[in-house]
């Protein structure tokens, strides 16, 4: 639902930015990565990683997610629960478009795109449950 | 310590960047939000927040932390177990020190501490006990 995100943020999300992803140890310590990320038009979360990461093992134990975005004025933080994807088609398309997004020289995409492919990689997909935005402008004492 | 930091990481993490904290929620879900952070000489990490902040409260209850530092390219996360400080000398200390550290302005400083100082705030500080790094640079397939 894009309709939690107020139009800022929705903004600031498609800019340049990695995103910094909790997951949670068996422990239920948490567990911080920074992630290329993309918000789709539904707006739904897509990511990618190799499926042995920590992170996936995290998240096939407890789907529960966090996600934020933020630079020294704003952030924005996602929460949901997230749907795990080894479908190669869908994991390839994502990575295609995560590449689109985040390499700015055209060249260099499909030698990218064919590295990523090749790490056994997974999609995490999910839908803010909860958002929770933060901007100077709008926080000023 | 800042012996767990390579030396990459360690002058990384110096640079201009806002840190992402996870905190733990009652329910055990990851919760995150940016923040201004100083790596000290000694290798301990301190923040400073409003003592009514919904991490102050998750730290009270479990003090593990979890804190990334990244951008496209490099990213240090940083795992411990948080001491908060309500010792107004210290507090004040530390808002300075951060407020140093992130407003070029030294102008504005005196202003923007005083504001700062009239928050309630605490300290939050700790010394790692694990660190993870990563580098394009180290990790290109």
């Amino acid at each position: 639902m894009t309709g939690m995100l107020s139009d800022w943020a929705r903004e600031f999300l498609r800019e340049d930015h990695v995103a910094v992803v909790s997951t949670l140890n068996k422990d239920g310590s948490p567990h911080l990565t920074t992630m290329w990320y993309l918000l789709a038009d539904d707006g739904t979360l897509v990511m990618s990683t190799p499926g042995r990461n920590q992170k996936v093992k995290n998240l096939r134990r407890d789907p529960r997610i966090a996600v934020c975005v933020g630079d020294g004025t704003r952030s924005v933080s996602l929460y949901g629960t997230v749907t795990i994807s080894e479908d190669q088609a869908i994991v390839r398309r994502d990575i295609e478009h995560l590449v689109e997004r985040y390499m700015k020289d055209e060249g260099m995409r499909p030698q990218v795109v064919a590295i990523l492919v090749q790490q056994s990689r997974v999609s995490l997909r999910f839908t803010p449950e909860k958002v929770t935005e933060f901007s100077v402008q709008n926080n000023r004492p």
